[in-house]
């Protein structure tokens, strides 16, 4: 069956219909084993903060109006009526004529409305006095000034930092309902592809894809299973298939360096659930062969075979939709200008992406600096490809020297 | 005793000399466990990549030579010797006039020194028709002109991504050495302060420094353990240090929103063990009464009370401590350039950093709008502080819409 290949939009288009991404689901995390993860709840203030009126500096809490007059070489004298310890209400009322020790953060007492530093104070035993005057509120913090009971200080999808996770233990909140992290299910195909660890026979080749793009889950978001080399054959791919849809929400395979996926995936795909195959080639260069299918909900990614090449589609089309189902907005790769040190040619018809190593002169200028495609195969073009260039299909050639957006793999 | 407060760069050249950092240690760790650690050793091809000269098509391995004057009209006609298996050393042999069917990523078999594309061949029965003539090397990758055995593929203290766990995979290694994640103690200090979780009684409020700063020391590289609130008092601040010390290879403490390090600490710490406390005040604002100790090699770090000013000299000098002990280069904050909102006064003779929300307009300008400092202690202030500019001592002021740095928490 003769069918046209997808653009690279039409592809996004049609993930996006078929899977609606939305968050798998939450759970609750320790607040202190939240930070990188996605806020699954609106944090709503249950207490006010600061929950009394606070002294924000050491000094004696006062009536204000007592001080009013107060100079330097005029001091007002007041009455000590107690002092105030941190942590607990005052047992002390302040009175005219009366004033209280207290520390920046205790509450101030009843009938106090100010507080005086003690710079600006001087005790002996029993007796202040107060050498500049305070107005109504001064150094008081009141209570619920921060914070009002009820107000939303967070909202949901937002990514926790240090930041948010200190106002959230602010409320006193310990545990908190955070987005699950996306589990995803990684394996290669390829008779002649070796797991890392076991012994290399003649003819075979270690397994690279499935390491780079189960690091390439991590670093989205999500949780790679590492379901191994699966031989190239459709009962057996089958049942490694479906045991990475019962255990994680997203499948990744490729086709080892040698045998792309275009073949026996599709069979394999379209023989466990419905509707199967929904992106099958997509005009792009590279990744022409990348298929994309639906098995109950979940989506197979079979990316090509060439290392650099299977990171390239797992960032335009897996990584999007991982960060999804992670609950975070779909972030674009990290984005740099640089100028190309050679005419960049398009593939004809097709939309391109050329890999690029980035480097800064001493004068501070950024270049990238186009990797072969006809080594697109080999392990140092993933070492050297710091990011690639978007050639869309209509564009003729990107000239030398001409500044470019790089879109970076880090 | 009255002592001089260091400058900053004081403060972080003592600390640099004191305790001159490096990474604490290493481990082995599973390749797939590997994404976002630090590299501990020199990696090094054990291998040649590929292992054997493989053919980079799918056609037909021919002796070069024998396809010379092919035309699409006046094809050469070549008998098939055999088909190549993926993944195992060739059983045929190609001399002149034959060849042999082999697919991308199959060893070329002996005699044969090109591939011939399916594109440019035809197959009947047992003779292949050839249309395109091809030339020596002409589809085949050869043995070792990826990676040569003895090459170095990675250097230490390099950060482990996607591509550098693909690389490290193709030449089978299934564990490597990482530096050790840096353990760092953190409590908080002060009778007013509560546990979220815990019932909060009147006068007191709860811990957000402690949680603030675990999630930065995460987000540092480092592996935060809470020892939770501990009273202001001598013997149980001194247990707390001990059990930090010995747990972990840093210890943050803060003095709650209310108490400010200054008392108690700088005992605590300098009846632990020499040389003690190192840095006793920094002439910065805020941060002043910033501690500094060090006690048998591991460093105490004793921060100011508010939990923005916190967060802001852990980024200061303790963040670059953890990601040398961590084996990171130390980094920067990220930056980026913004207009002041404001004009901006630094303290007089003190390095200031003032706290910033970064805005942008509808036109793409990016605005700094200052927040107060006489609000330091607010939770808002903490949430609002996307990041600080820093003003040194020797400047006036910042003007009004004045493009600066500003350095994010984030």
């Amino acid at each position: 069956m003769f069918r046209k290949l997808l653009t690279i939009e039409e592809a996004k288009t049609t993930i996006r219909q078929h899977f609606k991404p939305k968050p798998l689901g939450t759970e609750q995390v320790p607040l202190l084993q939240a930070t990188g993860r996605i806020l699954a709840e609106n944090i709503i203030a249950q207490l006010n903060i600061p929950p009394f009126d606070r002294s924000t500096v050491d000094g004696y809490a006062v009536r204000a109006e007592d001080t009013f007059g107060a100079e330097e070489t005029r001091p007002i004298q007041l009455e000590l009526a107690g002092t105030i310890n941190i942590g607990e209400l005052p047992h002390v009322k302040i009175t005219k004529g009366k004033a209280a020790e207290i520390v920046t953060g205790a509450p101030t007492p009843q009938g106090a409305d100010a507080v005086v530093m003690t710079e600006h104070a001087e005790r002996t035993d029993n007796t202040i006095r107060i050498y500049a005057p305070v107005v109504k509120d001064e150094n008081i913090m009141k209570a619920s000034s921060d914070i009002k009971k009820g107000q939303q200080l967070l909202t949901t999808c937002q990514p926790l930092g240090s930041r948010e996770i200190g106002m959230i233990a602010a409320i006193g909140k310990p545990t908190i309902k955070v987005y699950k992290i996306p589990k995803v299910a990684v394996l290669s195909t390829g008779p002649e592809i070796t797991e890392p660890g076991k012994r290399l026979t003649p003819g075979k080749i270690y397994d690279i894809n499935a390491y780079t793009l189960s690091s390439a889950v991590t670093e989205a978001g999500g949780s790679p299973l590492y379901l191994g080399v699966i031989q190239d054959n459709l009962q057996q791919l089958q049942r490694a298939l479906k045991r990475g849809l019962a255990q994680a929400d997203m499948v990744i395979t490729s086709g080892g360096v040698s045998v792309g996926p275009k073949d026996i995936m599709p069979s394999a795909a379209n023989t466990l659930g419905k509707p199967g195959i929904i992106v099958s080639g997509i005009s792009i260069k590279p990744g022409k062969p990348t298929t994309v299918a639906s098995v109950f909900g979940k989506p197979i990614f079979s990316l090509p075979g060439h290392p650099a090449s299977a990171l390239l589609v797992m960032h335009l089309l897996a990584r999007p939709l991982i960060q999804q189902l992670a609950g975070k907005e779909p972030q674009q790769s990290p984005q740099t200008k640089a100028y190309a040190t050679a005419r960049l040619f398009p593939a004809k018809g097709r939309r391109t992406y050329i890999m690029v190593t980035l480097k800064r002169s001493e004068t501070g200028k950024q270049t990238a600096e186009p990797l072969p495609t006809s080594q697109s195969g080999a392990i140092t073009t993933l070492a050297k490809a710091d990011g690639y260039i978007e050639i869309p299909e209509n564009t003729q050639f990107i000239e030398k020297d001409e500044q470019c957006i790089v879109h970076k793999f880090r």
